[in-house]
């Protein structure tokens, strides 16, 4: 059977994979999650229909939404993630050993369970004994934290389905007042090429909301588009300000991407990012 | 009727494009041209098959061909392209003031003439009284050139087809040669994510040849992989050691992507393409 998966952006391109056999198909009660086994890039999630990672590539993604933040702080200790189910995120944190407490809000407990079982290689810090998975509402778990945590990664699907309530105004100000001083948050903030709305709209929000919010960019073969965007917010801590160098070059050395170098070179924006998030 | 066009890699995922109609569908005597009316990116010309430009995503290619080469060059006046017969990267280099002359060598002449019938963004600086065109063979045309050239641009095909004799330590010889003092060489060199294989053969041949051989990166959206590469090449000048901050400034008015930053940071490499051209 010549089976393919195709996800299509607004501009009627994207990506076609290979798929060997479909693992998995399940009705959770938020979404659906899929994992297929493609020909060439392992093991791979959908939610909803849309590429959430892939065990050949995931390290893009998870690479870039965790080391440019930690290592932007002096201390980071106690870190929140909220969504972030395939545990890749997680995996990236720990490798901090300056990280006490690890906690992780993902809304659909079924999701991440499907992930331990068939995407060990992300999922396997889940287990760690420095890690909590709540599984709830981010939204909701975020609305008491005062004060509380030195990251926050916002590592949430597309701004439609489950994940819509972590792109507003309220929430992102439930953030902010989550955090420490010198605290930072990155969220994952859509593709600049493919994603440009929804982009352009979730900027407006965080502008409003942090005095500090700066995007940085970074190529995901899968996602589309193939390039793709975080915001780092704060109230205090502006990119570049610091790099922890010795943890920069541990991190660097077992990193598939992440050195000093593209930490310092992710924040340059080509002209029609700027643009897009200009007004 | 549902047209789609996919463009898959050696790891079986690639992309695919919906396709109103086919404009062109030619047998050159060197390869196939087609000509593609796309749902959202515009005209795209196709060679062997394979995705060579599209009227929307254009830019993401041409202007780090020649841009990054051009202002790291005090005063680029001859210059020479081989290949490059959609003319976009003519179109780039012409908008430097201090060019005096450039020549495409370009060994397709119907490749062109298409090309100037139905990419006339792209193409139109081809008739442009500074720009001399030669159909012929860029191997063949470089051999008698010393000392002739401030920046030669080698705006190939993939290294398979009328391309392939474009990626020989003998032509990069012939290259090197043709360059003046302070001269600056930039080919295409492939894909970091999907052709990772002719990138690592094509960087052993250049470091065979040029003293200074560097990588340098940018997103294009429509190619396999979605990640570019470039090879900065040169007897004498080092990435960064000059940017002519005047002219990069006027280039980054009207650009889409370039601007000082984006010069700087294309330089930086993650790990996996360091490893990739580091034996």
């Amino acid at each position: 059977m010549d089976l393919k998966y195709t996800e299509f952006n607004d501009d009627g391109y994207g990506l076609t994979v290979k798929v060997k056999e479909t693992l998995v198909h399940e009705n959770t009660p938020f979404q659906t999650v899929d994992i297929i086994e493609t020909e060439g890039l392992g093991k791979m999630m959908l939610m909803d229909g849309l590429v959430m990672t892939s065990e050949k590539d995931e390290y893009f993604y998870h690479e870039m939404i965790t080391h440019i933040p930690m290592i932007s702080h002096k201390n980071p200790a106690n870190i929140l993630v909220i969504g972030g189910g395939d545990g890749g995120t997680v995996r990236e944190v720990v490798k901090h050993d300056c990280v006490e407490k690890v906690t992780m809000c993902e809304i659909d407990g079924l999701a991440v369970d499907i992930c331990k079982k068939y995407l060990p290689t992300i999922a396997c810090e889940l287990d760690n004994p420095k890690v909590n998975v709540v599984i709830g509402d981010g939204v909701e778990f975020i609305k008491d934290k005062k004060n509380m945590y030195d990251i926050i990664l916002i590592d949430s699907t597309d701004p439609l389905g489950p994940g819509v309530g972590l792109f507003t105004e309220e929430f992102y100000t439930d953030v902010k007042n989550a955090l420490k001083p010198n605290g930072i948050m990155v969220a994952q903030s859509e593709s600049p090429i493919a994603d440009k709305k929804e982009m352009k709209a979730m900027y407006k929000l965080l502008n409003k909301v942090f005095p500090v919010v700066k995007p940085y960019l970074g190529p995901i073969p899968t996602y589309p588009g193939g390039f793709w965007s975080w915001a780092f917010c704060s109230n205090d801590v502006k990119p570049l300000d610091y790099i922890d160098e010795k943890r920069a070059s541990s991190i660097s050395n077992t990193a598939k991407i992440y050195n000093i170098d593209v930490h310092k070179a992710c924040f340059a924006l080509p002209n029609y990012v700027k643009e897009l998030i200009s007004d």
